[in-house]
């Protein structure tokens, strides 16, 4: 939870965007961005191209939603699904220069990167390994240490964000089922997605109001809900982000982005 | 030509570098170093990639030598040598990603890009092709507008530059041939290569003190040369270095980079 | 024209399929399958990967439908459709390499390649450029030399395939203006696409029966129409394929793969 | 240890050539290639490129070497050394892909691939793992079931392929520490590698005649040698194939391909 202007409860709403790469086209971003706060945008590297990080920054700045980063692993073909086992000097190198590629293209319109969020096996393998947390955490300072880092809360990347003196982001996902300890459920195990989509705000709303969530054992589990990852590229996607951004905002929360 | 302090007529002697990739050498940049006073480094489209950026800018501080982006087009198979059709958006969005990937590896000394210069078949393209020059102006310039440009000698890439606004540096070969009007002599033709050191010397020698160049046919050709290109992927290419910049030094000649 | 069994007109019906990537689709592949009788398959260049390739190849089977390479540039972001200026023994080791690697998909069937297809930006240079012609038809001669070679009516592809002794068959477009040279309406001319479905299917009508068609300029240009190419990517394309099929069959004309 | 003709005790040399790519050389395959007797081609995934492809093919073939396929990982950047966790449908396209692309260049000599030995962190994964390890032979088995596979002495791999009804041909290295269950020692363990040239020898020879070899604790492991892997890109590595060839022959091993 984060506390918005005069200790109202409020939380962002974020998405990856510009996922599309050449002639493909990944997801309906005009439709979903009118619903979210801030926004992940790929770097060329899992997805996206210089023209398509283009034509995203614009929309993201017409739409006036925060811009941050979404830096991927090398590898278009499996999307930065795939693990790649990069050394913690390459995963330092490949988020630095993802990081500025992005931000070129916000310089004609003199803005700056406002966050950071790792994408797929990235944002997984920084979450559970602390080598390479840091790794992440120590690009993102070295590029500019007023860039929030988004990560799973509870997570190594968080920590490793906070030892590196960033200011950082706790994400909690709608639809999935998280473990007593915290973590997500794998999505093998029964408990892992929350397909009801009304079912998926309550616990959102939970996670704001409470601070925490029940777990898939029905213990109770602390989950710092600063921001809600909005999945961009199911059918449905924008009707869902208008859907719990009303509800939240129905509900007393703010939706607005997390502050540096 | 460019003016030193007191008057004093000054050249900047430039080279490509970092422009090994993965497990792949090339060039040996460690050892052309202490003569060149700028240096153009690979962006990781044509050649280079996050770990080589990162050891080539530390190796450029260390030595005190100007850092320019050095970017290419999207090939790296080809070296970026091969004609490649972009768009002129594609251009321009290929040259901002690329400034800005580089520049992050000088975010964590505090530091920032000083020059352009465009690599292989895109600094021929940029030279002839005014459409595309404007593309890479207009990239350069939205990025930063102090960057310098650096591009051939009396090329529609050094009109573009002054059109955009920028500051330019027109760059001289040591070792090509020039034809009457102020191109490059074709490889495939005779006198393309100048292959005496010697000559090669005294010819750079002539454009920084006079302005002018004989041209393939004899004739005399106006040639800027406020920049010399130093190739630092033929053996004795530090050697030639060393040479070139104690001839200029010694005959008055002071080597220093280009101010903004 | 094609002569089918019997002396009856016959003609093929082609498509470019297998062109998604990664997490990327394009194309409805199964829709319209039913329809055609050749496939060229992306070899991973421009398009496809090998999980595509593989299944692709499985569809084309379960269909009965002819499959074909379609080779192109190393170009994935411009989708091969930028022209890149590959030397002819780049192209020659391009084609080749790609006509090994989708026929390795056809190995577990026992399968071979029927045809090849250049795609894009290297079918419109083998058009026009006699050099890069016979280095794409020497790969396809040295591959198998009983492996048929598609290009378009009257281009020097056709000319360089039968100078290396290979079949070949002349793609007609349904949707595209000819000009009296014979040569593709480029698309910035009036003229240049057919929009009108009827008009579209009765000028491949005209061709396959009496080998001609109206140019631009309304003078009659001969047009060998052995094989008429289908887009895939349109919406409406599987519509727009059973009816073409339709009318062929039902004005007495044959739609069947040509024979080697 | 294979049996030669007369039951003269034999062994195969073979090396990773076709390494380079683009403008990038790495290694000296001319100079190596006078004492091996099979050789393992990059196919373009993790190194090499069409040209790099062919003319190793004819290099190969002028001296009369075996030439298989040398399949790695598809990641240029990291040579393939670096684990990237593909599924074993992946696992068996990208394999499949490799060999098709290769033995293209074949073609055009009326050869065939003789075999076909993973790559990097792809022989490791498959020396490892079960079920990637049946991906890679079935790939192969699905593309030429006479083909023969190289593995590790003693892995999953060995086994798969034995599974899969193909020839295999067991692995060793001259210069790498075992563990007493027949694994490599790890890099990072006292005893990995013998650096000593003439132990490394002495190993071998032991090794083909007795079929085991001390383990690292002293203890004696069982080790079929069929193979021996010559690595190419160390400095002196022609030097050593020269040796160890000439003492394999002195002492009455023959050193020829195997057969399959």
């Amino acid at each position: 939870m984060t506390e918005g202007a005069g200790g109202q409860p409020a939380v962002d709403l974020n998405c990856d965007l510009g996922e599309s790469f050449g002639p493909y086209r990944m997801g309906d971003d005009a439709a979903i961005l009118p619903y979210v706060t801030s926004a992940n945008i790929a770097c060329g590297f899992h997805a996206g191209d210089p023209a398509v990080m283009a034509s995203t920054v614009r929309l993201c700045l017409e739409h006036g939603v925060r811009i941050g980063a979404h830096p991927g692993l090398p590898d278009l073909q499996g999307f930065g699904r795939r693990e790649l086992r990069l050394s913690p000097e390459e995963i330092y190198g490949a988020v630095l220069y993802q990081l500025g590629a992005l931000e070129a293209f916000l310089r004609p319109y003199g803005e700056r990167l406002h966050h950071v969020k790792p994408h797929g096996a990235l944002y997984n393998m920084a979450a559970a390994d602390g080598v390479l947390a840091r790794s992440v955490a120590e690009a993102v300072r070295d590029f500019c240490p007023s860039l929030l880092l988004y990560g799973l809360a509870g997570s190594r990347l968080i920590r490793a964000g906070q030892d590196a003196g960033l200011s950082t982001v706790s994400e909690v996902f709608a639809d999935r089922g998280y473990r007593p300890d915290g973590s997500l459920t794998p999505r093998q195990e029964p408990g892992a997605v929350v397909h009801d989509s009304s079912q998926a705000i309550a616990r959102v709303l939970e996670m704001v109001r409470t601070g925490g969530v029940a777990a898939s054992d029905g213990s109770r589990v602390a989950m710092a809900a600063e921001t809600v990852c909005i999945h961009g590229d199911h059918p449905g996607a924008a009707e869902f982000a208008r859907r719990i951004r009303l509800e939240l905002e129905e509900n007393g929360i703010r939706v607005c982005p997390p502050m540096g």
